[in-house]
């Protein structure tokens, strides 16, 4: 998608993610001796992300493993827009499953840290980069999949929205949804809009008002996930439905594909600083703070009692 | 939402409808005998609609009870204003259940004598009451739950699309939809807007063109409404609905209601004019006048009949 | 529908389609012998479609019969927009059922060889003709209901999406669907939101990228048809559903249907040239002719062996 590619560039020019396109580490995979015999997947690691490329069968895996609960900081968000950028960029991988490598997590979404007693440049460039993520999944070139195994609420629900396709592990202790109004703070728009492309604006209306978390069975009837299944099928259940995804010409594919989400990429595209500065303004409002401190400090003491 | 406020203003402005924000009444019951040992609720009554508010809940209870049909007269419409924009202004008033205190009816809709042999002036005036009330209505801060205790054509069917949760008795003798056509004219925009941002384009195409009348159980299978219950439980249940949405925190709940239907309240508001325009040329044709006409009789019959 | 009668005006003076108005076989036809006992409905043939109308019940049939799939060549097109425009010009014709006359398709989509190694003339021709029978079909007054009686690949769906009302054999052997990316193509962008408009948002994204071909049951499960019913009973049912439309008052009735599709429609209206320009870049693009003649060659050998 050029729009999405047109925002990568701006931001390597702007300096938020210091972006090498095509970076060395890849150029020197290519110099690995061609004899392994067992390694036909490449892993390279970061601090946050796991990231494998299966070059035979032409998909990534990311797994997200920043416990305890894989959540949203700026650090994250960096390396997730560097390494989903870098597949991007690679001819060799077309498609990208999403999943945690944390027990019970898919991602707790935006970590409140960052959106808390910080100075407005912080929540700029905290913003910058939520934002950044959302661009890159939902106007991804490559077929991208969701393995969602564990809950997803907020921002993890937000990644799995932006994905061509979710697969949820069957447990209704796991639940997925978008709850910022529990927190007092508000889904931004294109949020709202990626959630209405796949729910329907009526189960949209509703949820995001309540600020509903849907356990996985619910989540599927309402068309919030495609389908569920038991934990331990989850990775084979993913790669077969990638192979299927992988089936199409990529060209037709991607072009149907940004058709289908032009118009709601470019809503956040043409008003991107605007979004920008009403988040610094709405976050920084002493009521919305004091709500994050107290959603904060309840964290703290499930953790100590639980 | 302050569009819907800017709307209310205008019309004051306009002198339409004579509100006084705060109205007297209003002040005078909070001097009320602060011992009163059984009457947590205060009631206000009107000539059309009685408004129980309960301080203590935080919601009140708006009751149609215009017999014989509670069709929405310019009165109707009227008080129906006042009373919504009073329980707006009210900031003990969180929420509003809207029901009928008239049997197996909830509102038959638009009262067609306005609609007949006036002049172009009344249908104007008629007509700004009818949008007034949906601005109000899909504009309101508070929860706004319908609860559906008869049938509900038309404009009917418009007042229980336009609240954020829709509960009807569970009797497949009570029906609801968007009859227009079957009368020979056309429901306006914004309220087939209202109606695809709930059953979606497809359900909504279909059942306009069709004017379809749906029993319960069907409304329920399209998502015309929201569940159904036993008509005994339905005042209990609209309470229990009252109270989850009570739990989320107001300010995020309502930027996100009004993120939600931002787009078609504001379609109504930038072409209101024109729509009273195109309803009174619209209306004032013989061919509908005639249509109307048949109707009337049609129903005098049925009267004189059942 | 305005627009789309401005449309087929526009393109009779641009000679697309010599069409003329109330043409000379319409008028013969009212002068038959009125004494005539069992003949009630009068049918006019060409080449590749039958049309039956009839007067009494006020609605006709248009019936595919261009074997061996009745596939969307120049002149079936051509054909099929001379006889809608004449039956929507005929005020004794209030509705068509469109169905096949060839066993097991209803319509296998656009003809390919009318894509492959032809001048950009031919290419401009043949989609402005493709347009054009959306245009017609999606715009158009009467009641317009598809008897999908075979399998219904890519334009073939496209003529089933635009109807009022879809009932398919209950065959899982037939299928229905956009299946364009298959072939390496990418399907209009009003057809896109046609589809929308019937499935949703979601089930569009996700069918149109991988150019998903439905069995009829899963076709009635997203919606994309609106019932399933016996081969045997396919006619009758299809009459039957016909008069529960008519039975609305015409005038009140398009204006709706116009209502829910203007948008959609004035979309290509204001963008047809580009449309048609994008269209002949995209098609005459060598990747592009190559995958159709891969495709041609695959179709040609299952014929062999089949």
């Amino acid at each position: 998608m050029a729009a999405a590619a047109a925002v990568a560039r701006s931001i390597v020019r702007s300096g938020v993610l210091p972006l090498s396109r095509r970076p060395p580490a890849w150029g020197r995979a290519a110099q690995q001796p061609p004899g392994l015999p067992l390694a036909p997947a490449r892993a390279f690691s970061n601090n946050k992300i796991l990231v494998e490329l299966d070059e035979s069968s032409g998909f990534a895996t990311m797994k997200f493993k920043s416990p305890p609960v894989n959540s949203l900081s700026l650090d994250f968000l960096t390396e997730f827009c560097i390494s989903l950028e870098k597949l991007e960029n690679n001819r060799a991988c077309r498609g990208v499953i999403m999943t945690s490598a944390v027990p019970k997590i898919f991602s707790s979404g935006l970590d409140i840290t960052e959106m808390c007693g910080k100075s407005a440049e912080h929540y700029a460039e905290f913003w910058r980069a939520v934002q950044e993520m959302w661009l890159l999944i939902y106007g991804c070139n490559m077929v991208t999949i969701a393995a969602v195994n564990g809950s997803s609420p907020a921002g993890g629900c937000l990644i799995a929205l932006s994905c061509d396709y979710r697969i949820m592990v069957d447990n209704p202790k796991f639940s997925i949804g978008l709850n910022e109004t529990q927190l007092g703070i508000v889904a931004p728009f294109w949020l709202k809009d990626t959630f209405v492309n796949v729910v329907g604006q009526r189960i949209a209306e509703r949820s995001l008002q309540l600020g509903a978390l849907h356990p996985a069975p619910e989540a599927l009837k309402l068309g919030l996930v495609d389908e569920l299944v038991p934990e331990e099928k989850l990775q084979e259940r993913a790669v077969a439905v990638m192979a299927q995804w992988l089936a199409l010409p990529d060209h037709a594919r991607q072009i149907t594909k940004s058709m289908m989400r032009k118009t709601v990429l470019d809503r956040l595209i043409s008003h991107r600083e605007e979004d920008i500065q009403h988040f610094i303004s709405f976050n920084s409002k002493e009521s919305i703070q004091k709500s994050l401190r107290m959603y904060m400090e309840m964290l703290k003491k499930k953790k100590k009692s639980g």
